[in-house]
């Protein structure tokens, strides 16, 4: 007896909510940051670690993991959870948008996706059917209707022409996902809106989500190649629209403030690989921007990335010895430095969660993005 | 005020000893396995999980360290147990065996060695003198003198030239490391016997130590080319001859049944980068010999590393989830290989210590050299 899922609105202010969403897996509190573990594993992490730095859930990818390992090892793991050894609720994503970014090596047609697998070149047909049964194998307790990935740019014929494709594959998404029994683990089915930079296009893509029902909805297409300003008209257009009961997923996205921005229109779940990526990179997320660790200038600084940060990180290691990690190429340093990226992102969702809470977060929003701003020349 | 170093000999069992070390930063029990950290940081772990797995100590390396990030900084920071965190003992080597290693780009003289750096080719100066100084920055509280490495195979007149050069610098190291101070802060200096696989020299070397006084004694030249046959001829021959009241150190060595060998020899601590190295690399120690985790048989067994380990890796992760992190080159991968590799370590440690508490050492030792000899090719 697993429960359901569920979300429950806890308090707004002006746009932005806080939220809780319940899985079989526990909580997750909402605006949530979620780690990206695409191969089964957030780089450099333990489950452990991830759990003490706050994560209430993590990303895993279907296409890396059918790929590697097979979605049938996978499964005779007890899913992804047990695979992977978190306990936590997971949320795995559909392929699509990694079948996308293979570009010219995919042929899409009614029926699905076939491209060639990047490692062996290996023929692989992928389809909203597909996608459910790999997602089921993995056994995510949200998982994300099998989509295209509208490029951008793109003309509104074609962006049209696309969109009503994923909404046709949405629908068969939401047979299969309920033909697979997921329900009865309390796992949410998650559909995705498209339609390019024309709200129009966003309007009826979202329409159609609504038809067919849905556990809660994301906002794909975004953050390809479209410029901020395009990204935060679809963003102050379409979220207004999205029902008040469901979670609001904005797929990829992305730096502190492109979180912060979309936290204050509306959108409740975030994914990214950059604070890990940054951090296996020696560039280290600070309230004042981003600093550069194997910067020449912190050879011999004995400070912490962050005075006063109260991650493991920065309560035990200084800057120079960082750097000096960093220098030797030591796997110690990506997890120092990942350690304290991930406490960034993931406090800053803590503190964002509090401001809307207590009706600041107006004020905290402006002088976070302020401090972002004015600082990062300075430091990096 | 720091406690002073000490060596209390508590039981011994044929040649073996079960003994305890005394440093300001705490106890070493004996036999004792040093885990590497030659860049400030057994690559992959924290010192809290070195910790938890059981490591007393740990040995920093002088040569790379004085390179990188170069000892001044090291020294601002308190030292190296600043630098790298770790609040245990240290022991630092004297940067000789790394000088030596890299071959003709070295020039000995009387005053000590020139080489470049491998880095950038600067010219760099290694003396007794120079080699205790980085090494008091370094702060670790067990110190080694810099000696030269005879190569193998020598002739009994070069290996003669070179032991007794060692015993000159064996005795300006003893002048320089007291007049540096060190003593007040409890620290202790090992000399080291030379003399290749001449039993003559390795005795001559010992008693030009002896009359120098030191505070343990390392066995070095070794593991440098000689057949197993001479390693064991050396050891037999010189560990009865020297002081039962000093700890001895058979530096570099070795494989599991090395090490356990050693011990049956009276040999009391020892280094070695395999349980790190193979780990990062998929090989796994266990009792029954060696397993390589790449192999494509363990791609769906769900079984951990050695079932009935205790270890974290073992505890938690099958090795089809190993197996596929190190496919996809994971960071974790590294983590979790070495956590066991190091777990195997200590916990042999800790069995041969229990084994010559006990008086069952001989019993012990013959049925895991059986059980490693005998499995080794089934498993890997």
């Amino acid at each position: 007896m697993t429960s359901a899922f569920g979300f429950e609105l806890l308090s707004t202010s002006g746009a932005a909510r806080r939220g809780r969403i319940q899985t079989a897996h526990g909580d997750i509190e909402t605006p949530a940051f979620m780690p990206v573990g695409t191969y089964g594993t957030v780089k450099a992490m333990t489950p452990e670690e991830l759990e003490q730095l706050g994560a209430d859930i993590v990303l895993g990818n279907t296409f890396h993991l059918m790929l590697r390992p097979g979605s049938e090892v996978i499964r005779e793991h007890g899913g992804l959870h047990g695979f992977m050894h978190w306990q936590r609720p997971i949320l795995t994503d559909s392929g699509g948008f990694q079948v996308w970014s293979l570009g010219s090596r995919t042929q899409v047609r009614e029926e699905g996706v076939e491209f060639n697998a990047p490692k062996d070149g290996s023929k692989i047909f992928l389809s909203p059917e597909v996608s459910m049964e790999v997602q089921c194998h993995l056994g995510g307790d949200i998982q994300m209707v099998f989509d295209e990935c509208t490029r951008y740019p793109a003309t509104p014929k074609e962006t049209q022409q696309s969109m009503e494709l994923s909404l046709r594959w949405a629908r068969r998404c939401r047979t299969a996902f309920d033909e697979l029994g997921n329900s009865n683990d309390g796992r949410a089915l998650f559909g995705i809106v498209q339609g390019g930079v024309y709200p129009k296009l966003r309007a009826d893509s979202l329409g159609g989500l609504l038809e067919i029902g849905f556990d809660g909805l994301a906002l794909g297409g975004l953050s390809v190649g479209e410029t901020r300003e395009e990204r935060d008209a679809v963003l102050e257009h379409i979220a207004p629209e999205m029902p008040v009961e469901w979670p609001r997923y904005l797929m990829g996205v992305g730096t502190p403030i492109d979180i912060l921005d979309a936290v204050c229109r509306g959108m409740d779940m975030f994914d990214c690989v950059m604070p890990t990526r940054h951090g296996r990179n020696g560039y280290l997320f600070t309230e004042t921007g981003t600093l550069r660790i194997r910067n020449a200038r912190f050879r011999n600084d004995l400070e912490p990335i962050q005075p006063g940060c109260e991650c493991y990180t920065c309560r035990n290691y200084s800057r120079a010895y960082l750097r000096h990690l960093d220098e030797c190429g030591e796997i110690l340093g990506s997890r120092l430095n990942t350690i304290h990226n991930l406490y960034f992102y993931l406090q800053l969702m803590s503190r964002i969660r509090s401001a809307i809470e207590g009706e600041f977060l107006d004020a905290f929003a402006r002088q976070f993005r302020q401090q972002q701003e004015n600082s990062t020349v300075s430091v990096a």
